[in-house]
């Protein structure tokens, strides 16, 4: 069965409900290498703002046949995280996902599919909306729009950064994280990351992603969550455990930043096009 | 209101009821350092046998004052773990837990609690037998017998151990243990540390035990945890978070180990009096 564009952006929204606990908040911070106690402490606990990608998480699970989409070749291209309001540190939450656009690449390149999670907490209150990005490499050429997608953010070409922070990872970084809900064996198995091409086993994108929040988080933002409005990232090549992760951070105009993020030890960038704004200071 | 010993010897069993997942056993398992996959990945998980220590626990809440004894002068002193079947890696379990002993070593010294906890299955089959010591430093001269506790299992005075296993910690050690269930916060809050009379938060007693036990598994088990039917030790000094832990071990007759374990940096014995029993090889 081929992806049908039509039938997928008709789907109704798939709602999500999570509990989670002070528990699930501190393994969360864990699983990104936060030891301040801050995040990892329950004695004035705060939660991570980026820990917003695991809460009424998955929402689709794009395995499933119905979608007709050739999951094994799903890339995960971006993410985005918006918050409207200071993440619980537990309650009882609500998401609500949809497909919001496809594009067509062609039959070469593949399928760009955008979809969005709303997160409420149990009064209805607007918390934050994750918005993904997925390449599905095998289904382009099925003849729609192939122009409208949101343009990554540009990084300044002619300045050093403003900040640079190193955040190491370990060696287990990823058998931590993936207990906050992605347990791909991608991220644990030597076996399944040598069948999918790599030497050992990859640290989860969403990880590095939390790991880049937290360097954000320093630089920018005094470590007070509530200051982090919005943070966007492009996956540009994985992490392995163990490395270090360099964020490079400009300030730009308006409470906003842009940013990457490379390992270190390899000089290669994993995350690219950052984009970050602040609450006004 | 005084330590009654009359009383305390004839409460009821306290009944503990505990559901844990595979998450809950990969978490135990990553808290006690522990990397290999069998420990660490839900294909073919396996638990670690010291795992017994946390479940069903803690049984007695000794702060309730209804028990009358000085807790701010508890010491954990020893812990024993007797295997009666191989640890379940998810499920519902039943532990009751009594007090067994009290011993008074006079009013200087303090008195001795011996206390186990039984834990059986959803099915009743008794998987372990958690025995624990405590050291009341503020409850002794009641009156009561001085003698009769078990004897710490001598180490060999005269012989250099078959097998030295070290074992690093990382500086997020206890952090990552705590969320198995001790979740005092001596073991993450540099002023309740320092107000105990530590320079910074000290590892759980019970998280050494469970280095320790892998050092066994690998030296004596080849990491089979069918093979682990008991493990007690003396708790002689903590170990601070990111020190290494070299186990010392004696093979002796009949399947059975000494064993003690040192903070390898400062050379100070943590674990002592250590004894193991193998199933028959």
């Amino acid at each position: 069965m081929a992806l049908d564009p039509e039938r997928l952006l008709k789907l109704p929204p798939l709602e999500t409900r999570h509990s989670f606990t002070t528990r699930d908040t501190i393994l969360y911070a864990l699983g990104v290498g936060a030891d301040d106690l801050r995040f990892v402490y329950e004695k004035d606990l705060q939660a991570l703002p980026t820990m917003a990608v695991v809460l009424a998480y998955p929402g689709f699970f794009w395995q499933d046949p119905a979608y007709g989409i050739d999951w094994k070749k799903i890339l995960h291209g971006e993410t985005s995280v918006e918050l409207f309001a200071t993440l619980p540190t537990q309650g009882d939450l609500h998401g609500r996902t949809t497909i919001d656009a496809i594009y067509d690449k062609g039959a070469d390149k593949g399928a760009i599919v955008l979809s969005s999670r709303r997160i409420e907490d149990s009064s209805g209150t607007h918390l934050a909306t994750v918005r993904n990005t997925l390449f599905l490499r095998g289904d382009g050429g099925f003849g729609g729009q192939s122009e409208g997608a949101p343009r990554p953010h540009p990084l300044p070409a002619d300045r050093t950064p403003d900040h640079v922070v190193s955040l190491a990872t370990t060696q287990n970084q990823a058998l931590i994280y993936r207990l906050s809900g992605d347990y791909n064996p991608l991220h644990a198995d030597p076996a399944v990351a040598q069948a999918a091409g790599f030497p050992r086993p990859i640290l989860h994108g969403l990880c590095t992603y939390g790991v880049a929040g937290r360097a954000i988080l320093a630089a920018l933002c005094g470590n007070d969550p509530a200051r982090l409005k919005r943070m966007d990232v492009r996956f540009s090549s994985p992490v392995f455990p163990g490395e270090t992760i360099k964020v490079e951070i400009w300030r730009e105009d308006g409470d906003r930043a842009a940013f990457r993020a490379t390992a270190e030890e390899r000089g290669i960038v994993v995350l690219n096009n950052g984009y970050a704004e602040l609450a006004p200071s």
